[in-house]
This record gives structure tokens, C-alpha cells and sequence, in this order.
């Protein structure tokens, strides 16, 4: 069971390090175990929710631990449905564990990733896909991954696929009622219109499963790899777009050993930006370590910058399907730039002339039209697999109306559609994906 | 002036990277601007404080930013004494600062480091060492760290220090009383009885001041810096200790380059553990500048453990006062370990042995017991300065009163002493004081 209602979960509910933290506790006991550790003007158990109370929190030998203040929300109105208390205190994680191990210790326990949202969703208020973009929602650190989970959250997406369901259930209903009547032969449904349907329902299934690049893309940052041989600039390239010395630069060749990755944002959408040790034929133990993290940078980037400081020193490389590469000029301070082949941006990554084109030309690479217009995007592998499958029903739906099959086959595949689809949702569920799904979630959430 | 009582305050309370981020606004204008991007079921202006509500940031367009829980409180009854908004969003740092954009759009500025406090100060509502206090309980991250604030941020140190000004003030009114009859030259005061009173304020402060040593250790972490020639093994030691792989090791020397620095708990007291570069001569310069490195880390240690792999191996070192060395031979799995001269403690940070027993050496090193016992203890260098200067205006005072010099001269160095304690609780305060003490301060504090 991925969360017993009978317990009583508790978690910070924010990050460590600030001025403040929040602790969480929800389910049946919330406000029980709260007051066995608060002191205020009176119980929480006779305040009248939602409400606010200053007091301290004491310990079994009535030490205080903290001066807090604390929320109180009352089932159904709270975000998981049940009695909830939020506690407010000095925001030290020395506070934060003793505070948390005095309601352990009262008889909550210590909730997992996502559980007070898993509780949220059972409770019903929010389905699965609502539920995940929460998740994405604290995650979204730009302008493009916020919109993108925002519509998802406030059920944008859901409602795309219902619509979808909807027209696959007016479908079945007809064919099915040719079954019930399928001694007489006759066909109710109109089979040119009902081949214009799904195929206009497999062209959106198809575009929601093609939106995945572009909002995996925006969701996980878009991955741009720094490569090239060493000493070519790879570290000043990356300090320079930082605009900060984040990287260790030397004359040295192979200064940089391990990968160093960082983010930045470009017009709404963040970039990761990862510099990797240079390319080269090497015995060195540790160099050799350094290039095989090359190598997995590359093969996890979208985007592949391949640095160099001549027009010859471009070597070829195999990308993989839908991973753009960029080739860069580097050092234009030091030479004149040549005549360049078209295509390869010049740049001094030490004065940072050019480097703005170059960011341009990254930004030009993710197209987030779509995303501005409030089309619903998928960012999710889950909803992508579930759509593909669909998608693939649906095809085998379209061909056995071609070949002529039974009637029941054909309503048979369109049932798997539906089924698939509602998996995105959670219509249909299984305890293994819920872990997953919430698995995923950071604590306290 | 610190903080312009006129404005409207603006920050994030909580750290980035949480499932929840608090936003707090304080200022005269607090309410107001809130209800200018906040959509609920009616506006702030008209709760009844303190109250929660639920409702939605919007934008300007009137796009929906944010589901959020709002605490509303007014003054004089918040942490500022001033009205007082806390927005709790979703934990994401792109939400955030649109929240706050839309804020300082509306009116407000960004809060400086420490300027909640600064107001709470200014108003009234706590003295100054108990504002610096609230600093430390929020970095407090170990029992011990925790007592020390707590103690402090309670007044138990603001008592302490009252209690030495009121004899003084008793001393001082004594002795302008003979000076109001100075004509009459009758000395209303024992002066041996005096002088006993005199020497008890001294011992007091000193030991005060004294208790530095162990406050800053206990507030920093107590800094032990692992040392020795290149391949002892500093870095497994660092490991062991820690309990995971946290810096890099190979059998090759020179691994290590940065320095690399973990905290941990040893019995409620934390450690900061920095591993170091090996030293050795070299013409490497990047190894020479790892070397330097460790001269630093050396310097800045509370404890030095000097690792080395044979009883010959130690080398003498130069500590300044104060400073701890403990010298620990390793490898014992490696060669029997020989017989040791006293203090050596033999260990294999590969295995494991040996080091639970350094582990107590290091803990048994710090006295806390002054910190449990409840005395005012010192963390502050500022106190620690005040203290001092305390302390040499008293000696001053006695040492003029052992030479019989005019009771108006003793009176003044009385004064200077109550004038330096004042320095500590913020009786006695300059505006460049107070700039120093809340940009320590986290922002949203």
C-alpha cells in the first residue's frame, strides 16, 4: 500500500539552509500530536481551523526546543484531505531533526517522497498527471518549465485527454451497438467517418508523444556538452557564458578532470551547460577517467558544442538522432578568423566576442511556441510510453477497419487506447506506478 | 539608517529547493501590496489577524502564478512589530522570484540580510545580542551549537551581563556620591570591600571572554585538519570517518589537489574534517598550489592530525597557541604496529580500526560541560572584543585605585566598562555596528 491512511506522516517540508523551515504533519493524528509537543495560548485541538498560533515547542523534560509558529488546517480542507499542521521554526537542521524526532516519538512516522500528494490524489483531489506536475512545478527553475508544468498542474493536459477519451468512447459506443445487433449485419457507424476521427485522434496522440523532446528538454534543462581537444577554451567558454570563474582554467592542458556542469538561463529556458575534460589519445590513468565522462556527456546532451581553434581541428562525430551539433571557432583573438565554412560560429570565449551569437543560436535550437500557446506538452517518459502504446492501438484499430475484421476486434483495440490513455491520468493504476510516480517527489511534498 | 521604517520589506525566508518557499513582506505597506496579487475569498485587508488564507497569485495579465497559503499578522504582534505577510508557494526558485518581482513591482523592496531582525531590534523586541543570537540558532547544527544560541537568544547571557552592569552602576553611584562631598573628603565607600567586588566583575568577564575558544569551536565546527606526507591515507581516513566516498582516492600521489572539507557530529558537537594535499617539496604547480592550500587549512585548524604510515614518519610542526596536534600512525593492516611512543594512536582507515578511538580523542578534546551546565558562553568575536576591553578598563580602575589616584578618575573607568558591556546588548550601538552584525544574516531573517 503506497500510503497507509491510518498513519500520520511527518517531514520538512522545506529545504535546509534558510531562515525558516516548515515541518509538516498530516493524517489523523496531525493535531494530537502536535499539541503533546506545543505551548501556546491553548490546544490546537480547540482552535478553530484554518488558523494561526504562536507558541514553543517543548521537549519530554519541558526544555524549549524552539519558539514556532504553526498553521492548523482541518480535513477535507487541507491539501491531502486530512487534519494538517505546519509548524514554522528557526530554520536550523539541528531545530528541524529534534522537532521531527518528538513526533516520531508521539507515534507519527517520517513520510515518504510524495506521500502527502499521493495522499492528495487518492483522496481525489487531483488526478495522476495533476499529481506528477507538482512535482515538476517546485522543480521548474525557468519561465518555459513553469508553463509547462503550471498548465499540466491546473489540469490543461488532462482535459486534452479527456477529450480525447470522450470521442474514443462515443466511438466504442457505436461499434458496440453493431455487436449487439451483429446477427443482423448491420453497420451503424459510418466507416469514412469514423476513420476521419481516429485518424485526427492518432495525428493528436502523435503530437502530444512528439512534444516529448521539447518538454523533456525544457523540464530537465536542455544539455549542451562543451567538447573539443584540449586547451581549446572549453573552461573560459564556460566561465564566460557563466559570466563567473566556475571552472579552472590553466595554460595546462587537461586542467579540467572531472565533468563541471552548470546552469543558465537564456530567455526563458535553462540551459545546462557541461564542460568535460579534452579529447585526446592518453595513458594517463586519470585523464582516462576524465574522457569516458566526455564520452557520457555527449551521449546524454541535446545539444553538442564542439570547440576548436582552427578551422581543421573539427573532427567528425557520430551523433545520435535528434542531438544537434554546433561547431565553434574559438581564439578569434589570437588569429585572425579565416573564411569559415558555413555554419561554425567564431568566437573569442576570452573577450567573449561572439559568444552572444552563440547563445542565440542555442536559444533558436528549442522551439517553445507551442508551450507559450498553452498547447499541452508531454515532459513526462511515463505519459510518452502510455501514448505511444495508445498510438500503436490505435494504428492496429485503423488497419483492422481496413482489412475488414470483426467488428469486436476493432472495438477491442479502441478499448486499449482508452486504456492507455488513462493510465496518464490514473484512471487506471497500479501500486508499482504510484511508488514510482511518488518515488520521484522530494520529501515533504 | 539601517532600515527605513517607511519601507516595505521584501524576501524569501526559506532556502531554495524545497517543496515549499515562504516569501515574507513587513513594512506599512505589507497588506496592501499582498492584496494587490492575491486573489482569495476576500482581500487581507479585511482579516482578522493572525489569520491563513488560502487563494492565488496573479500577474498583472492576470495569469495565475501560484496556488498559495498566505499568514497574515499585524503589528505589533509579528517577529518585526510591523504588519506582516508571509506567502507560502510551491518550492520552485522560478515561482519565487516572479512573486517577488510582482511585489517590488507593487512597492516593496527587497529586504536586506538581517533586516526583519534589524527591525525587530530597533523596535524594541529583543536586544542586540539576542538578535545576533537568532543568526546563530538558525546555523546551529549540532546539540551543542543549539545550547549555546538558545541560551543566548533566551537573554541567559543578556542576564548575565545586566547583572555585572547593575553592580557596576551600584560601584559608579557610590563613588560619585564622594565625589558630590569631595570638599569634605569622606570616602563613603570600603574600599577593600570594593576591591573584593572589583575583582569578582573581573574574573567574571574573564572568564567570559575566556569562553570563547570553546563558543567559536562549537559555533564554526571544530576545525580538524588532516596532514601528512602525499599517500598516508588522508583521504580513506576522510572517507572512514564520514562513512562514504567523499574525496577521491587512488594509490597514486598527489590524488588529492583542493582542499576537501566534511562536517560531522561527534556527540552533539560538530567537526569540520578537511582533507589536504600531501606535503611534500615539488615543482608541480598545480601540486604546490594544493600545498598552499594545506598551510592555510593548517593554519585555521583547531585540532591538526598528522598522519603517517611509520613511527618516523611524524614530523615536527609549528602550531599557534591554542592549537591541538594529534598524531596517528595508519596502515596497521598493513604492518604490525611497532611499540608506540606515548600519544600515538594507531589505527587502518582502510578497516576501520582504531578509529572510534581517535574519534573520541577528538570529541574528549572539547570541553562542553560550561555550555550544559547552562552558563552564558562566548561566540561572538564582537563580545569577545567588547569583553576584553571590558576587562582592561577594569584592571585600569583597580590599578587607580591601588594608587590611590582621585575617585573621579576610577568613576570614569567604571564607566568605560559599563560602556563596553553596553556595546554587547546594544545599549551603546553606532549605525557601522549594527551594518556589520545583520549582513552576517541570512536574507528573509
Amino acid at each position: 500500500m503506497i500510503t497507509d491512511p491510518a498513519d500520520t506522516i511527518v517531514a520538512p517540508a522545506t529545504a535546509a539552509g534558510g531562515a525558516v523551515c516548515l515541518i509538516r504533519i498530516s493524517g489523523p493524528h496531525a493535531i494530537e500530536y502536535s499539541d503533546s509537543i506545543f505551548r501556546g495560548r491553548g490546544p490546537l485541538a480547540d482552535a478553530h481551523a484554518p488558523a494561526l498560533r504562536y507558541g514553543t515547542i517543548v521537549d519530554a523534560d519541558g526544555h524549549t526546543v524552539d519558539d514556532v509558529v504553526i498553521s492548523l488546517f482541518r480535513g477535507p480542507h487541507s491539501y491531502t484531505g486530512d487534519d494538517t499542521v505546519e509548524i514554522s521554526c528557526h530554520g536550523s537542521q539541528y531545530i528541524v531533526s529534534r522537532i521531527i524526532a518528538l513526533l516520531t516519538a508521539a507515534g507519527a512516522r517520517m513520510a515518504a517522497a510524495g506521500e502527502f500528494t499521493a495522499r492528495a490524489y487518492l483522496a481525489g483531489r487531483m488526478d495522476l498527471s495533476q499529481a506528477e506536475a507538482v512535482a515538476d512545478m517546485i522543480a521548474a527553475d525557468s519561465q518555459a518549465a513553469h508553463a509547462l508544468a503550471s498548465t499540466q498542474m491546473r489540469g490543461g493536459y488532462s482535459t486534452a485527454l479527456h477529450s480525447l477519451r470522450d470521442k474514443l468512447l462515443r466511438l466504442c459506443s457505436l461499434l458496440e451497438l453493431e455487436l449487439d445487433f451483429s446477427e443482423e449485419d448491420v453497420a451503424f457507424a459510418d466507416r469514412t467517418e469514423l476513420r476521419r476521427t481516429m485518424e485526427s485522434i492518432g495525428a493528436e496522440i502523435d503530437r502530444l508523444a512528439g512534444s516529448f523532446a521539447l518538454g523533456n528538454a525544457i523540464k530537465e534543462g536542455v544539455a549542451v556538452a562543451i567538447v573539443g581537444a584540449p586547451n581549446v577554451g572549453k573552461s573560459t567558454l564556460l566561465n564566460r557564458i557563466l559570466g563567473e570563474n566556475r571552472a579552472m582554467v590553466s595554460e595546462i592542458a587537461g586542467t579540467t578532470r572531472d565533468t563541471v556542469e552548470e546552469r543558465r538561463n537564456i530567455d526563458g529556458v535553462t540551459f545546462r551547460f557541461i564542460d568535460t575534460a579534452g579529447l585526446h589519445d592518453t595513458d594517463d590513468r586519470l585523464e582516462r577517467m576524465g574522457i569516458e565522462r566526455t564520452e557520457e556527456a555527449i551521449s546524454r546532451a541535446h545539444i553538442v558544442v564542439q570547440l576548436a581553434e582552427s578551422a581543421d581541428g573539427f573532427f567528425d562525430m557520430e551523433l545520435a538522432e535528434g542531438q544537434r551539433l554546433v561547431r565553434v571557432l574559438n581564439k578569434t583573438d589570437h588569429h585572425a578568423a579565416a573564411t569559415l565554412p558555413d555554419g561554425i560560429i567564431a568566437i573569442s570565449a576570452l573577450r567573449g566576442d561572439g559568444v552572444e551569437r552563440l547563445l542565440e543560436e542555442l536559444r533558436a535550437a528549442v522551439d517553445t511556441r507551442a508551450l507559450y500557446a498553452g498547447d499541452a506538452v508531454v515532459s513526462s517518459a511515463r505519459h510518452r510510453a502510455a501514448l505511444e502504446a495508445a498510438g500503436e492501438s490505435l494504428r492496429r484499430a485503423m488497419a483492422a477497419m481496413d482489412e475488414g475484421l470483426p467488428t469486436d476486434l476493432l472495438s477491442e483495440d479502441i478499448r486499449q487506447v482508452i486504456h492507455h490513455l488513462g493510465e496518464i491520468t490514473g484512471e487506471i493504476c497500479t501500486e508499482e506506478i504510484l511508488q514510482s510516480i511518488f518515488s520521484r517527489f522530494c520529501i515533504g511534498k
